[in-house]
């Protein structure tokens, strides 16, 4: 597909969505792009960290040589990402019979003017073929979409109110006093206003996730991603079975360590498919 | 730490996972090291992957702009390396007030005696601050090192023999039969002959586990990592405290999707303190 078309197609669908990943290709160079981050998905410091990743990802998407489908996605958050363009490049660095190995680099200029490196990124995709399969983590069972209250909308941090979510336990605290006894969060989420889920979002419903240090201690401290991955358990089949529909979120931390804390989810279709397995480390402070 | 100096204290320990992990520093080229592939740690294509993750990760350490210590580090297998020299690269590509963030790439001349890219990584290395901290994945109640038997020297696979490994749950399976239930393997383990604990070396017995598709379906396929993550949450303190004792490491799968499976594990030391938390994502054949 060329890029023209490529530009054609996300244009039609219009969604909030495709306007905060839309890129721009950069005549005769294969793989560089330019973007700007979207208000309406931004956080406290900069955009919300799942959009990155999800434009991480759609650079290797847009790329003319790719093969296959997403099968994991490694972004590590240099900086964070400021209210103005930026460029992103993505390599193939090795393509092989079933898998490609891409390299991602998103820049923005500096105080300088020189490009500055604001997030790194490792792709794999694949070509899959049917194997055996088997699903040891099933849906767990948790009242269903309709029955679980919608968060309110959120004023001040934009990205929250692109979501529907809709938690049925592990909420984030109504009172921040040091109360805490445990990490899981398990809540139904979707665009908001509903979009046809694929890998971009995928990736970004991935890290839809307030952080867990919050819940595990009921006290608010700064916070945020440093490096984020992906697996892919889901292809184009599975994306396309899940339509608009809800996504069930779970997600845990296991261990929080002088200023570092990880945190491990997943990812299920409303029929029950595990659409993702990812893990992220994160900042934290105090 | 200049080059000659790293390279003398390396010489002076003298075990084979250093000699297996050494590189040598082009001169003027900060960042930019010739290796070998060590046959001591041979697997059934190409050496360990372990020993792989842990070049890179050596890479960075040896780096003259290093600051911090290794938080994250992601590896992307792209091939099997040969058995001949391969040039690893490292690059600080975002030095932060307490974070920095770290390119690799690893190439392997092809048949027409090009650089071919082997393996590529991203790590991020961190500045610890002493935080409020907590560990929500204690150390399993299992028998400890010395009674659990130690699984015998193994012929044809040669990296096997360079660890002491102690199951105590989730053995390979003696009988491939196609009966197999579950994922789950609980193993000691260290160097051998021992070795005082290490980034290098923790990061290496993250990959330490046998494909988890072999116990899930208790039938050999051939099977390979594809990505690998490891989080690192043990400092150097911490590592001192293990000195060359055990390890305690647990892998589990959560689903297997045509042709890849994803494994999560965890690392404690002896005294229970959680070292490490990794994931990969692997191929499998059939």
């Amino acid at each position: 597909m060329s890029d023209l078309a490529a530009d054609a197609g996300l244009r039609a669908f219009n969604h909030v969505f495709d306007e905060a990943i839309a890129l721009q290709a950069a005549p005769g160079q294969p793989g560089v792009y330019k973007g700007t981050p979207s208000q309406a998905y931004w956080n406290m410091v900069g955009p919300f960290g799942g959009t990155t990743a999800a434009t991480a990802l759609q650079a290797v998407l847009r790329h003319p040589d790719l093969l296959g489908e997403p099968l994991s996605l490694t972004v590590n958050y240099a900086a964070a990402l400021e209210a103005g363009d930026y460029e992103v490049t993505a390599r193939p660095v090795r393509t092989n019979r079933s898998t490609q190995h891409w390299t991602v680099m998103l820049t923005q200029a500096d105080a300088e003017g020189q490009p500055a490196v604001v997030m790194t990124a490792t792709l794999v995709t694949a070509a899959r073929r049917a194997t055996w399969s088997q699903n040891d983590r099933p849906l767990p069972a948790v009242p269903g979409p309709q029955e679980a209250e919608r968060t309110p909308l959120y004023k001040g941090v934009e990205w929250i109110n692109r979501y529907e979510m809709r938690p049925v336990h592990g909420h984030m605290p109504a009172v921040m006093d040091d109360s805490g006894d445990h990490s899981l969060t398990q809540l139904w989420l979707r665009d908001s206003p509903p979009r046809p889920l694929d890998f971009p979002a995928l990736a970004a419903m991935a890290d839809a996730f307030y952080p867990r240090v919050w819940l595990r201690r009921a006290r608010r401290v700064p916070a945020g991603t440093v490096s984020f991955t992906v697996y892919f358990h889901a292809g184009s089949a599975e994306l396309a079975e899940c339509g608009d529909g809800y996504l069930l979120g779970q997600a845990e931390a296991q261990a929080f360590r002088n200023g570092f804390f990880d945190q491990s989810a997943l990812l299920w279709s409303e029929a029950g498919v595990l659409m993702a397995s990812t893990h992220q480390i994160v900042y934290y402070k105090e």
